[in-house]
């Protein structure tokens, strides 16, 4: 039994890794791609994720999605984590194919009104697209299998501000109606993402034993190694964006809480994602009656990183 | 050498054990009480204040400050912490002394003017005498040794919202403009108040060989523990507002971090003490230029109860 799930995406340096990751995984079965601004402009992102599907040489679809936030102005775009590509700056060449002529949310929608109950959303970007489904067709909330996503983070620091992670911020408003949408919502974000760096040791071995994704990961992900090395002193880089694919194939290296979130949508809080936990109560009534997500607030980063390289270097 | 401070006070069930506790120290000498709404309404703290100047035999002046919060509407007094009297609802009698005609704010002026670079502001409560002080001369601000103040949070839940302390969400305008004065200020709040539970065996000890302050204390702090009891299942009462003249008394009880400390003053996050610790960077500027803060992360609670009853003991 493989699962369906749609990638909704930035590419960014880490969703290409996740990106490859699900593909290789033999337990998913990857309906589409979805694209949005984010790491890049959305036309960027959409360009891409086509140039992914052909470098792995999969037949997987992409829709292009929501180009600005919600409600708020959009931010600069993070060309210094990135690049201005979105791969690191390696002038890679365009892809032949591309992009459905539908919308990422009118994509999500047809496919899970297609699967009912099956499809699970695996989002690693700001939640426009998410948001954008909901509203078109808001009984999806209840047709989804689960939504996963990279983003906030419940007591770890943020990357944007010291309480905000970068997808979230980038349209907090979508960020709340997906966290109080009435599907299961999986949160991966800086609490667990902060504990795991990925080194060239590993994309060394993977390049070696698969050439194709293998070097074009290592290329990329130079600049993202230099961007956290420069600015943390650390050694690799954070694996954000693929340790949704991981949650997905093995849940057990997670620990998980219970909590209500919602997004702080204005003031020197926005963005931050708000968690309250399971069993607690509170006077100020904001988290009352919001579902359950499962936050990642624990890792066995030693076992993340095996289960990418098996995977990755498997043919 | 003793150290001069004005305890910034809405009596309140621990704030009655901070005053003792000061009023008890051979280290400390009270110059004056200001009161403000809180716990319970100024009319209530300020007659409390003179209450415990009475029970403890002292001549210490007490001088009546703020009614509500800068910049939002008053939020309900919590009666089924403190009682509505805010001494657990003991039915004491009135005191017979009166306050000084002078405000609060007008006090704290006086005191740090009268003696420059001498006084620390002990804040137990809401901060709006404290920014209606800088207001009234901001010059105080290079003028105080140090303000201490009970509230907020960094790193802990919040008790009023997952991310909200109750003095600080009670005037979150006045907390940011003081956190945000060239004064030093040491944060005792949430992260180290929620370590450290004080029970009835040391209170009962307390009340043996101190019998005017112990019984009164022993008194009013029955509703107190039984509040947390029944809502948190524990054995006895946080310490909250005498922690921060343990930290007077004797600083190296606790760990500390430097950072910037912005308050949210809108929405969700209302009364969020957002915490940037010293040499992070973030994109978002709030934090730039904010003086650092000095946030008690870690105490032992032992060595405090200990102090605290040292002290209370002492004739």
């Amino acid at each position: 039994m493989t699962r369906k799930i749609i990638i909704d995406t930035d590419p960014g340096i880490d969703d290409a890794m996740a990106i490859f990751f699900a593909f290789q995984a033999k337990e998913l079965d990857v309906l589409g791609l979805t694209t949005t601004y984010g790491n890049v402009p959305v036309d960027i992102a959409t360009k891409n994720a086509l140039t992914l599907t052909e470098i792995a040489g999969v037949d997987v679809p992409v829709a292009g999605g929501v180009s600005v936030p919600s409600a708020i102005e959009p931010r600069p775009f993070p060309d210094f984590v990135h690049g201005a590509d979105g791969f690191g700056n390696i002038d890679y060449p365009a892809p032949t194919k591309t992009a459905l002529d539908q919308t990422a949310a009118e994509f999500i929608v047809e496919q899970v009104r297609k699967y009912p109950g099956e499809v699970t959303i695996v989002a690693l970007a700001p939640l426009g697209n998410l948001a954008k489904a909901l509203e078109l067709d808001p009984e999806i909330a209840n047709l989804v299998d689960e939504v996963v996503l990279m983003g906030g983070t419940a007591v770890e620091y943020g990357n944007v501000s010291p309480v905000a992670e970068a997808n979230i911020i980038n349209d907090p408003h979508a960020a709340d109606k997906v966290f109080g949408a009435p599907w299961q919502v999986t949160m991966v974000g800086l609490d667990v993402t902060h504990q795991v760096l990925l080194d060239n040791t590993i994309l060394e071995r993977i390049k070696a034993q698969n050439p194709e994704q293998g070097n074009f990961l290592y290329d990329c992900a130079q600049f993202y190694i230099k961007f956290y090395s420069d600015r943390f002193g650390v050694e690799g880089c954070y694996f954000h964006d693929a340790s949704t694919i991981a949650y997905l194939l093995d849940p057990s290296i997670f620990g998980i809480e219970l909590g209500a979130i919602r997004v702080a949508c204005e003031g020197i809080a926005l963005g931050q994602t708000i968690f309250a936990p399971q069993g607690m109560e509170y006077p100020e009534p904001h988290w009352d009656g919001v579902p359950m997500t499962q936050v990642c607030m624990e890792v066995d980063g030693e076992r993340m990183l095996k289960l990418f390289e098996d995977v990755m270097v498997a043919v």
